[in-house]
């Protein structure tokens, strides 16, 4: 039953904005889950700007973007792309390759002028969709 | 242009299993955001078995969810639904409520059994959608 239920049920995300980066594609920022000093904006679109009410300077939040580049159906790697590694499970990895590629990176606020903001500590490409902005805490 | 393709575009994701915990419905649980100590379980689709491998025990790992009871058209709210606080903007909260109602958990792995991960720390309610699950390091 439950199975059924989840087979049919289908989410559909709806991208807040865009990430502008000095990434240019895969493999050219540093890596996942490391510490970045990549500086970059979050411009947020027009509709939601109301949603941005409180977010201030000197934050550290989290944000949710879509990865589109990544393949889904592959659910192991070497890590790192590293092929003397033995093969692991994606779900054991940070790697974009997996069923629901959406990642998450934590970023400080360095400045906020309308609904762009301003941040630093990105991981994502160039032109990448938005799809959430959270506090840390 | 960029704002058409923006507009254009449908995110879809897949659930990838569901999670079992004893937190019957909102605000049944601990805060988000806090330390949680409660206890579940990851009931991860058998056809995702392949992507499990290398989780063990006594790993940390982040999972993401869909929190479907959420309101998504609410772009601001009253900080943990208390009505004396001032409007924020669902951006600078961690509230459930937002356009893409995906949440994040950083819970322990206590035990695997197949395609079942027994965690601890965990927030979302009974019967959420498991989306991704992610190494932390």
């Amino acid at each position: 039953m439950e199975q059924q239920e989840e087979a049919k049920m289908e989410i559909v995300l709806k991208p807040i904005g865009i990430i502008r980066t000095p990434i240019s594609g895969p493999g050219k920022g540093p890596r996942q889950g490391s510490e970045s000093a990549v500086s970059g904006k979050l411009i947020v679109d027009e509709q939601y700007r109301d949603a941005l009410l409180g977010l201030e300077k000197g934050w550290k939040i989290v944000i949710l973007y879509w990865m589109h580049l990544a393949e889904r159906d592959m659910l192991q790697v070497h890590p790192r792309g590293d092929r003397t590694r033995p093969l692991r499970g994606v779900f054991s990895t940070r790697s974009p390759q997996r069923p629901n590629p959406v990642s998450l990176d934590t970023v400080e606020i360095t400045g906020i002028e309308g609904t762009v903001i301003d941040v630093i500590g990105l991981d994502a490409v160039d032109g990448t969709f938005l799809l959430d902005i959270k506090c840390t805490v």
